[in-house]
């Protein structure tokens, strides 16, 4: 079954969220003269990320959007420094807005030109419509409609996320693939039907240990980069 | 108020249904050999769009995509022509996706190239994500996500239409500002406490007499082309 449809992973499979987020905070530190450690407070809050989800995928809160778990987040870090009172309400919500400034992988533009020539593209993030919004303007990623959590009103790896996406593509799971990073979130989406394709993105986390090196699971294609994953998947179906 | 963020109408305002449609139609009945007037099969296809979405603006019907509905009222019109059975229901399939490549009216790309100079840009028209989709693909049109009926689960110009979008874009109904052809639409956003934008497209109606030359409210900016528009609603806010 030729995929007709593609859907990303957006958060270390198409950007570069540590060394982005890293210099927000090291910016916003430095500007007010503040010793503090950038890098570790970046890995911190992405580490608030996944908890500060599952309420919401167990049904013990409504659907908030992750821009405002990102801002509950950051004060929650903030404030186990010792730096909450050192940034008004106004700079944290700026500050939690950094999510929407995050930079490309190399490969990811002319890697999503090329999936660009195999069917529809979308993002399959947990960020919000707006959030995706504002980051595709920045790291220039066009995309054909913007998919994920806000328009299943869950967060992944619900299988809802990935169904809605089908949903609102008017497509099958199993004419569309999800492209992503982590293998959790490939299983996910295999598990609810769809098509897997694996990248490594090594670089993501600062501990080699977290890194993803390999694919674990059964995935219908796995590529070392972007490009190469889109090369893999044409000559899968020219092959067929 | 400047607005942060410029939603769309698209059938009639960015696209020309009727020219694409009565194209799709005359082909459609000479690659079978029927004598039927296109033109005028068009005109009662889309007559059938207002009412067929009324049962769920008005609750009575549970939300249901314009894809759904576009082959519904195509049935109904081919049956009342008498030509249903002459197309099988594969081919009224095909057919009724005709919705999807519609061609942009010539200052289309410019102007919406103009608008995202200005603010995020999206459709906010009765069409499905889907369609949408499609037609940006096929029209040329970059969005930066797409808004709309299938988002608010209800269709223009239910007030919710409007609203639903603002939220999604995460600003409040003056950050945002309503681009049409057509004055009820404006009307309905402008209700909702939207801006207001509007473009004269006097070719979008065979019958002149349903042609809106004319602004027919108090829209905050109007121009007689989309790129027009733009630069009045630029030079608004620079003079303020």
């Amino acid at each position: 079954m030729t995929p007709k449809a593609y859907i990303f992973d957006v958060f270390g499979t198409l950007v570069d969220w540590r060394s982005s987020i890293t210099r927000a905070l090291q910016d916003a530190f430095d500007a007010k003269g503040i010793i503090a450690d950038g890098a570790a407070l970046a890995i911190a809050w992405r580490d608030e990320y996944d908890p500060s989800m599952a309420p919401i995928r167990e049904g013990r809160r409504g659907y908030t959007n992750l821009d405002i778990l990102h801002h509950e987040n950051l004060f929650r870090v903030l404030k186990r420094a010792g730096l909450s009172s050192a940034f008004s309400e106004q700079e944290q919500t700026t500050l939690a807005r950094a999510w929407e400034k995050l930079d490309p992988w190399p490969d990811t533009a002319a890697g999503l030109e090329a999936f660009r020539g195999l069917g529809l593209i979308a993002p399959c993030s947990n960020g919000s419509i707006a959030l995706m919004s504002h980051l595709a303007r920045y790291a220039n990623l066009h995309w054909d409609c913007i998919l994920g959590a806000e328009i299943a009103r869950t967060y992944k790896p619900h299988p809802e996320t990935y169904l809605a996406a089908c949903r609102a593509l008017q497509l099958r799971p199993d004419q569309v693939m999800m492209i992503a990073a982590h293998n959790a979130d490939l299983g996910a989406a295999q598990a609810a039907g769809l098509g897997t394709g694996f990248v490594p993105r090594p670089q993501e986390h600062a501990d080699p240990s977290r890194a993803e090196r390999f694919p674990a699971g059964d995935w219908t294609a796995t590529g070392q980069t972007l490009i190469g994953l889109a090369q893999e998947i044409q000559s899968m179906h020219a092959r067929a």
